[in-house]
This record gives structure tokens, sequence and C-alpha cells, in this order.
């Protein structure tokens, strides 16, 4: 377990957030994930971090919140928590932020309003401004707990959940690092042939979803590897397992079903249908969980409009696990994905901000990925003359360099 | 178990902190004390608090920059960690912060220089700001946990631990803040003796102890009951069995040796003998800890001077317990205690700390309590015409009103 520990922590210092001698990094945890991040602590530290700012969070505190707050206080962001951030920014720190499952028994029986609007608001836009602006090396990761294992499984059984993840972040590799850097190579390769193909749309076709999206002209498609304005590689997801763009805001027509269920603020989305007009998110309908889609998506304009596309196949390592994590982190990586919210801006980066929104990427102090993907979703490319190119099939990877 | 935990943050959140509606209330716990914390953060609620701003610390990651983190770092506060506590104290916030052992065993192994240097320094130099202008209304309490009961009673009977707690916090009594307002009353009256009978110094007799130090005019006895500058009452230490005083920094003459271990920056100092010489420590010999205790009080000019005596007789419920807590907020209030350091600015509230200084009054960063009191101590009050008066004999008090 150490041992397993101890590579989890090297492959998310190293090709992770990427931590350079003298480098701040801040690490955003669980009070239950302590083992991960002290290990995460000893590695920062071994390669040389100036100083590793830890801030532990605590569920059955914001449930208490939640419960017992007054309503002033859920949105409510300290001064320090998003001075934090800032400073972070400005220094140009490196993050780890670690997740676990949905939470949601944590929250059970509390007013499903209040569960929804209760984040730290401040320190998020603090937060989304950090990363759209390039400011910091970040990686996400997740670390198994018993409360995750519960919600995956059914009982605590945090072993089986360690082998998913630890497959799943290829953790059961001799070198983690040099497995992910092959991967990373394969998921290049791909937005290599996307790009190439220049495509101006997707379609989406499979049961409840007759979909299509335009793409921006000079948006980019991106795998995992990403990189600050100061030229620091890192990769912001691990796993990652997909490739992604931002879709024109105003294009979104149709209906999509998600093939997933949806952790979102302390509950599970379950059957999410949502149908497009015009860009905009016309009506949402769920078997579970409505309510939190909506008090997400009206948090400004720009949260009912799309703001990423991602496409994964299946010989991705979360869809080999046969897992649902029940964590968007692994889930959009098991199936293509679509996002809800703020565009992707370094998917624009040739371009000033302004100029990418009025290229038509998305706005908004929200992201919210869906997952979409499934054997029977297909997904074609669309050029220029309108003819259509199958990309996903049977779950497939089907698309090849022109 | 729950009952308890709810009487613990009862008792805290009114008798100790005593919270108000809208008021901010500060949390400082390590990542053990979840369950406490839980309970203090749903009462703190319970009553009005405007918001729980809770900071988990997690003593393994101390450990971490010990052993691996830059020079730098070891003294290194984060601005916003500081900017909280100033914040705190413009709020006029409470706060309670909550302790456990020594950790001395997380430390293990480490070079005892960089576990004695390792701190947040900026940071306990604003709560002692805060502390000594009475901005917060603050309540420091303690949290059984395994490794606490493992340091106690040499194995982690955490039950067994939390019965001697909750007996020295009154958490037996059906009605535990009533069952202090009754003995802080008892404490009170002990002041009032002292005040009135204006003693110019105390003399400590007893086995490797021959010690006298002089008290400052102004100076008032106090006890438990605290007031912030704003007028909100507060009990700073539960359990608190002490009467105390500032005494004149320049005064202290002769040898007093340590009646228990003290926990000291992740370390425990044992058979602490100091000698003083016109009000300054000059020889400190100690069986374990020395350099940690060198350390401390080398942090400025006033560290080698005293800033507080105290005095506990043996119906201190702690005293009741037989167990050596090898925490100092418990073990202070078993037997009489003498602090280096910063002097207790509310003693001579009616002077301005200007004054209070000149009047006699240590000014340090730094302020340690360390434990004198046993069976075999003898302490008297020495009127200004040089007479002995017995205050304290075979750890009773026996010192009459006039």
């Amino acid at each position: 377990m150490n041992s397993r520990l101890e590579k989890y922590a090297q492959l998310v210092i190293s090709t992770g957030a990427n931590v350079q001698p003298g480098q701040t990094l801040l690490v955003e945890a669980d009070v239950e994930h302590t083992a991960l991040v002290r290990a995460i602590s000893d590695e920062a530290y071994r390669v040389g971090a100036g100083y590793v700012d830890v801030l532990y969070r605590d569920p059955f505190l914001r449930r208490s919140l939640i419960e017992r707050g007054p309503h002033d206080a859920l949105e409510f962001s300290p001064a320090w928590m998003t001075d934090r951030v800032a400073r972070a920014a400005a220094d140009g720190a490196a993050l780890i932020g670690i997740s676990s499952g949905s939470n949601q028994e944590v929250y059970a029986g509390l007013d499903l309003g209040r569960v929804g609007r209760a984040r730290h608001a401040a320190v998020e836009r603090e937060w989304l401004k950090a990363v759209t602006n390039r400011e910091i090396s970040w990686a996400l990761i997740a670390c198994p707990t018993e409360r995750w294992a519960q919600e995956v499984f059914g009982e605590p059984d945090v072993d089986r959940l360690w082998e998913a993840v630890a497959h799943a972040l290829r953790l059961d590799e001799d070198d983690p690092s040099a497995a992910w850097e092959q991967r990373l190579n394969e998921l290049d390769q791909r937005t290599k042939i996307l790009d190439d193909r220049a495509f101006t749309g997707l379609r989406y076709r499979g049961p409840g979803t007759d979909f299509s999206v335009a793409l921006i002209p000079q948006a980019r498609w991106m795998a995992g590897r990403d990189r600050t304005r100061h030229g620091q590689a890192h990769v912001a997801n691990l796993p990652t397992e997909e490739v992604f763009t931002s879709p024109h805001k105003d294009s979104a027509e149709g209906t999509i079903r998600s093939s997933l269920p949806l952790s979102l603020r302390g509950g599970v989305v379950e059957g999410l249908e949502l149908t497009f007009a015009g860009g905009v998110c016309t009506d949402i309908r769920a078997d579970k969980g409505a309510d939190l889609v909506r008090a997400d998506m009206d948090i400004d304009e720009g949260g009912r409009r799309l703001g990423e596309v991602a496409l994964v196949d299946r010989s991705s390592r979360i869809g080999e696990t046969g897992v649902v994590f029940k964590n968007t982190l692994f889930d959009e990586n098991a199936a293509a994905h679509i996002a809800w919210g703020d565009g992707i801006s370094w998917t624009l980066d040739d371009l000033s901000v302004e100029d990418a929104h009025a290229a038509g990427m998305n706005e908004s102090d929200t992201h919210t990925d869906f997952m979409v993907g499934s054997p029977e979703l297909e997904v074609d490319g669309v050029g220029a003359d309108g003819t259509a190119v199958p990309i996903l099939r049977e779950g497939r990877w089907v698309l090849e360099t022109l």
C-alpha cells in the first residue's frame, strides 16, 4: 500500500503538477485523504518544492453549514481563502486537487436548493480565473476512501476501489510516468488528426440523442498535456483519456441524453436529458437531480450554453475497469462528454480572451461535464461541405489520418 | 458518546468562546478532531454564529516539512494564514483552539533544532497580538485521540482518556455550564483574597526549588473568566483551575524545578530546572529537551524572563484524575505553574501597554507555561513588611481572607 501511495505521489508531482524546485504547491483535499496528502508532501519536498500549503476540506462541516447556517453564509467565501488562490496565481504556484465520491450520502435529507447553493462562490471564481489564464500548474486526482467505495460498490471495499483507481492511473505499470507519456502521445496524435480534418461541427446520434454542435474554426483540439502561460508543462487531469475543444456557444441544437450519473454539488444527477436551441439549453429533464442542474446552469447567462466537447473511446482504462466511479474525473474519461458553462480558453490561445469570446467561446462562472458516450452513441465529424465522417462507432475510435 | 460530544460542544460554545449571534467562529483543530469539530460547528450555528471557519492541522505534514522541506520554509507563514487571524481580530471573532498530546512520536528521529524552529512564526505573533489586545473571545480545549491516549497510557485507550477529560471538563455533571459557573466563582474568590492581601512577592520552597519573585503592585490576580475589550465574556482555557498574575520581569531569583513533563514544539521536556538572577534565566538544565527550552527562550530578549505566576491546588479536577496528560492545558491546571515570556496584559488593564511594561510586565513573542506544583511545594505570599503567609501547603490552598 505504501508503495502504491508513493507511486501515486510521484506520478502526480512529476507528470501531473510537474512541481519545480522552489515552487509553492497548494493541495486541496478532504480530511479522509491524509495518507495520500502526506505522501504528496514528502514527494514535493523531495523534488525541491519551496512550501507545501495544504487545505483540508470536511464535507460534514459543509453539511453543518447547509443544515444550520444562516442563508448568507451558504455562498460566503472567507477573504483569506480567495486571497490564497489569488496569490497562488500571481506566484505561478502548482496545485493538486483531490476528490472522492459525490458525498451525496453526507447531504442526504437536506434541502436540495441549499445543497446546490452552498459553495465558496468567490473562491471558485478565483480558481476559474487562475485556470483560464493558465497561471498555475494544476493536476486533479482522486483518492479512494471508505465512503467513496461504499457509494461505488455498495460496501466500503476500499481495496477493490484502489485496484480500479490504480489501474486507471497506470500505477500497476512498472513506470507509471513512462506509461502516461506513451498514452499522452497517442492522445496528441488524435488531436492532430482532428485538427487536420478541420471539421466545422459534430453530430451525435444514439438512444435519446439527436444532437449537433458547431466548432470554432480557430479552436484547436487538445488532449491531456497542458502548459501554463509561463511555459510550465503539466497534466491537469489524471487520469485523462479525452481529446477536447471549445464548441461555438450559439450552435447547439437538439436533444442529448446523459449516459452515466453525474455528481454535482453534493448530489447525483441521473437520467439527464438536455434540449438545446440556438446554443441555449431550453429544457432540462432528469430522473433525479434536475434542480441541481438548473441551479448550476442558472448561475449566469453562459451557464445554459456549452463550453466543451470531448471524445473518449473504450480503449480508455477507465472504461476497461467497468466501474461507474460516480466521480466526474473518472467517469468523463470512460465516455465521450460535453460541458455546459465556461469555454476552454487554451484551445483558442492564439487569440486574446476577448477575441476568443467574439469567435464563439462561451463565458460562465461554471463549467460542468456530463457523460454522453456509450457503445450505442455514434459521433461524426461534419466537414465544411456537409459530409459526415465517423469518429466514434460502437465506442471505438474509427477516425484515421487523412 | 454523541451525547458527550454534544455536551462538550455546548460547554465550549457557551461558557468557553461564548459565541454570539452573527459572530464568526474560527476553529483550529487537528485532522483527528473531526467528530468534535463537527459537533462544535453544529452547536455554533444553533446559537446563531455567522460563519464557522475551520482550519485543520496535520502534524504529519509538519513532520514532512521538518524532515524534507527547505530551511527557509521552517518558520514560514503563508500570507493568507496571517491575514485570516488579523481579520478575525479586526472583526472581533470567536476562536476555539483544539489540541491533543505532544505529538513527540510524530517527530521522533528528526533533528531537534529543526523541530524546535518549525512554526508559523508570523501567525503566532498575530495570534499573540489578538490575544494581548483582547480582540477575540477565545477558548482552548483538548480532544482525546488514539495517539494522545497512547502517549498518556502507553496504549491507545481513547475511552479511558475520554473519561479523564470528561471529568476534568465537568462533562460528567448534569449541567456542565452550571458546574463551571460555580467553580469560576470559587476561583474569583481566591483572586479577591490575594488582591486584598497585596503581597509584594511570592516565595517557593521544595525539592530542588528555592525561588522568589516580586509582584507588580498594579497587577491584579485573575482567574478563568476573561472579557474582550468589546466587553464579551469568555473563558479562555477549559479546563481552568488556576489563579494567576504577571510578576515583575526583573525580580526572579533562585532555582525552580519543574514537577511535570512539558510538551513544547513537538517535543517533551523532562526534569527541567531553571536558575534565575535579576529576573533573567541564567541556567537551563533538563533530563530531556533542554534544547527545546533554549530555542523557545532565545526567541527574543524577553524570552528568558517571567511573564506569569499561577497557583493551583489539589482540589483541581485535573489533579483528582491522577493522570499526567502531557498537554499543558491540563497539566498546568493540575499544579502551580510559571511561564517564561510575555506578561499577561489584562492583569494590568488599567494601564496602557507602555505603562504596563514600564511597571515591570515582561514583553516577548513567546509565552510558555511549566508546572512546578506538587504536594512537596510550599508557596508563601510575602507582605510589604517581609512577613511570609502560607498560600499552598501539601498541595492545598490554605490562604484565608484577611
